[in-house]
C-alpha cells in the first residue's frame, strides 16, 4: 500500500477558515477581526513568514475581501498569498505604530483583535466604538480538520523515525565515545534527510523540519537544559524529545532509553509513565475538561510515589504552533472534543539523580483517541534499551 | 599577538545592571520593576532560557533582593542564576494568570512593567496604585558596556568568516552544480566549527551560533524569502546575510557577490550601497536622531536613482537580541550616542530582476564610529566576485 502524496493545505482551506472567522465575528456583533497573532495569521492565510518586531496583520471583515497588512519589505511575499488584498506600511517603529495604522485602515467601528500590547490599548480603544480582545481564532484552531490531521500524522511518523534511529545506532555511538550531541546529530540527521527526500519538494516554502533534545543521567532532570558533549554512562537514562513540522503543522514523539538493562526501580518509573499515558487517553475519550485531564493523567505518577518529581503539566495542544491551546493544565476549562490534538508527556525529574519523559501525539476522534506517534506502542518499555 | 580569552559576562555585570535598573525605578517614583520581556530578563540575569508561553519574570525592587518568577519546571535552572532568589508557579495557563500572580508577589504599590498583554491590563491596574508601562530596561540596553562590546566584536569576526569562506569556495561549489542551500551549508558549517572550537567550551550554556541566508538572482529581491535549491547563474548577484551570536550577544555581516565580473550597472548599485554605508557612519558620528540617520543613509540610494528599490530601513540595534532598539528608522527619535550598536544594511531590491544588500555592524564610539564587521572594508566591491 503506498500512501497518497501529501501536499500543503490548499488555498480553499484558508478561504474556508476565513469564512468561519467571518461567521464568528458576525456572531460576536463585530465588523470584523484584525488578526495579529503570528500563528493565527498563518492559520488563516497559509503564509509562513518570519515573525519579528514588524507586525503582520490580517483584516477579516464580516463583509468584503480580507486584507493583509505587512511592512513594505514583505510586499512581494504577501502578493503571493492567495485570496487576500495587500496593503503595506513603511517600516517599524514608524511615525504611527503599525498596529494603530492597521486599525485605522480597517475602518471598523466594532473591532475584534486577538493579540495586542497593553501600551497600545488606550489608543486602540479611542479609535473604535467597541474593542473585543477575545481571541476568536482560537476556538477554530483547536479543532483540526481532516486535512490538518493528515499533516500532523505524517509529522508524527517522522518524529518517530528519530527515535527508531537512536534506538538502532545509539549504543554503538556511545561505545565509540559519542555524546548527547552526537546522538542528537545522528538521529535527527537521518530522519531529516528522509523527511526532505519524501516531502521537501512538495512542501517548499512551508515550515518543514525536525528539532530534538537529548539529555542523559542527572542532566535529564532539567527538561529545558542545554544538550551537552556528555557521554551517557551505563545504567543512566537518556531522554529524547522530538518535534517534527510538516506544512507548518507540528507533532511530537519522545522516549527515555536506558543504557543497559533497567533496574527494578527504573522499571517502576517507566510503568508509572505508561500508566499516565493510559489515564490521559481515558480522560480525553470521556471528554473531560483539559484541566481535569491533567489531574487524571498525573494521578498514576503520584500514586506510584513520584509526585514530588513532577515538574510540568501532562501536555499541550499542537497544530500551527508546537505549543498552542488548549492546555492540559490547571486553568484550562476547554472540554476535550474530536479534532483536538495534544501532546501527552509524563515526566519524572529527580535533580541530582536522573530524569524520565515520554511523549505521544494524541488525536481525539469521535470513536476513540488515536495515538499518532507510534514509537511507544511499537517499542514497549523493556525494549527501550541501549546495551553499552 | 594572541587575543585574551573571552568569557561570558560575569555575575558582577548582571548585578551592576540590576543596580542601574533600581536607580531608574527609584527615579521614576516606582517601588520596583517587574521585567517580563525575555531579552530584558536575560540582560539582567545572564540566564539564557527557552522563551515559550510560560512567562518568566524578574522582580527588581528599589530596596531588597531581586526575585525570579519561573514555572516549576524551570526551578533547577533558575536556582543556578547568581544573585537572585527564585519563586515558582505551577503551570501555564494556571488558575490565576502567572503574570497576575507575579504582580501579587511583588507587593508593589507603584509598579513598572516592561511588557504586558492588553488582556491583562485591567486586572494588573486593579492590583496596584500606579502602573507604569514604560520599558525602563530599554535605555540601559541601548548603551553597551565594554564587556558587551567585546562579545559583539568577536561575534562580528565570526560572521565575517562565513563570507570569507563563501568568497573562497563559492565559485567551486556553484561550478559543481551547487545551490544556495549548498553555499549556505558549506560557509556556515566552516565558520560554526571554527566558532565552537574557539569558544564552544567557555560559552557553554549561553547562546552561541551562526545563522545565514543566501539568495541569488531574482530570488535576491525577496529579503525574507526561503533559501532554495537554486543554482546561481553567471551574471547574477548572490546575497549572503550572516548573524552570529556569542554569549548571547549578536552581530551581523553581509555582502552581495556577483557571479562573474559585474556590469557597469551592477557596479553603480554596489557604489550606491557603499555610499549609504558612509552616510550612515557620518550621521551616527554626528549624533543625529535615529530616524534622521535612516533618512541620511538612504539618500545616496535615492540620489543614484534606486529609490523605488528600497524596501526597508537602513538598520536596527543589536545586542541581547538580533533586532532590538534603537531603530534606524522613521519613528525613533533616540539620538545616536557612544556605546550604541547598529546594523547598517542598505538594500536594493528589484522584483523580477535581482536584489542587493550589504551588512555592517557599527559601534558608535566617543571619537569615531567603529566598523566591527570587517568583510566589506577588507574586500572592496570589485573583489566580491564568484568567477564561474
Amino acid at each position: 500500500m503506498t500512501m497518497p502524496a501529501l501536499a500543503p493545505l490548499a488555498p480553499a482551506f484558508r478561504a474556508m477558515v476565513r469564512d468561519r472567522l467571518r461567521a464568528r465575528a458576525a456572531a460576536a456583533g463585530l465588523d470584523g477581526l484584525l488578526v495579529l497573532g503570528p500563528g493565527n495569521v498563518t492559520y488563516a492565510t497559509g503564509w509562513h513568514f518570519s515573525a519579528n518586531e514588524r507586525p503582520m496583520g490580517l483584516w477579516i471583515p464580516v463583509d468584503g475581501e480580507a486584507r493583509l497588512f505587512v511592512p513594505h519589505l514583505e510586499l512581494e511575499n504577501a502578493l503571493d498569498v492567495p485570496g487576500v488584498r495587500v496593503a503595506t506600511y513603511d517600516e517599524f517603529p514608524g511615525e504611527v505604530p503599525p498596529v494603530l495604522w492597521m486599525i485605522g485602515e480597517t475602518g471598523a467601528r466594532r473591532l475584534g483583535i486577538d493579540a495586542l500590547e497593553a501600551r497600545l490599548l488606550e489608543a486602540a480603544r479611542a479609535s473604535v466604538a467597541h474593542l473585543d480582545l477575545a481571541d476568536h481564532v482560537r476556538p477554530e484552531r483547536v479543532v483540526k480538520h481532516d486535512a490538518e490531521l493528515a499533516l500532523i500524522r505524517e509529522a508524527a511518523r517522522f518524529a518517530d523515525r528519530v527515535l527508531e534511529r537512536l534506538l538502532a545506532s545509539g549504543a554503538d555511538i556511545i561505545r565509540q565515545g559519542g555524546t548527547e550531541l552526537d546522538l542528537m546529530a545522528d538521529a535527527t540527521g537521518h530522519a531529516r534527510a528522509a523527511l526532505m527526500a519524501r516531502h521537501g519538494q512538495a512542501f517548499q516554502g512551508t515550515k518543514v523540519g525536525i528539532t530534538a533534545s537529548v539529555h542523559s543521567g542527572p542532566r535529564a532532570a532539567l527538561p529545558h537544559g542545554a544538550v551537552l558533549a556528555r557521554q551517557p554512562a551505563p545504567g543512566e537514562p537518556v531522554i529524547a524529545g522530538i518535534g517534527c513540522s510538516l506544512g507548518g503543522y507540528h507533532a511530537e514523539s519522545g522516549a527515555t532509553f536506558v543504557c543497559g538493562a533497567p533496574t527494578a526501580e527504573q522499571r517502576r518509573v517507566m510503568q508509572a509513565m505508561d500508566d499516565a499515558n493510559r489515564a490521559t487517553i481515558e480522560a480525553l475519550a470521556h471528554g473531560h475538561a483539559c484541566a481535569g485531564v491533567n489531574t487524571a493523567a498525573l494521578a498514576p505518577i503520584r500514586a506510584a510515589g513520584f509526585g514530588a518529581a513532577i515538574r510540568h503539566r501532562i501536555g499541550h495542544g499542537m497544530g500551527v504552533e508546537g505549543h498552542e491551546a488548549p492546555w492540559l493544565a490547571p486553568g484550562d476549562a476547554t472540554a476535550a472534543a474530536p479534532g483536538m490534538v495534544f501532546s501527552c508527556e509524563p515526566g519524572i525529574y529527580r535533580p541530582g539523580l536522573d530524569g524520565w519523559r515520554t511523549i505521544e501525539t494524541l488525536i481525539v476522534g469521535t470513536a476513540a483517541v488515536e495515538v499518532a506517534s507510534r514509537f511507544q506502542s511499537t517499542h514497549p518499555p523493556e525494549t527501550r534499551m541501549l546495551p553499552l
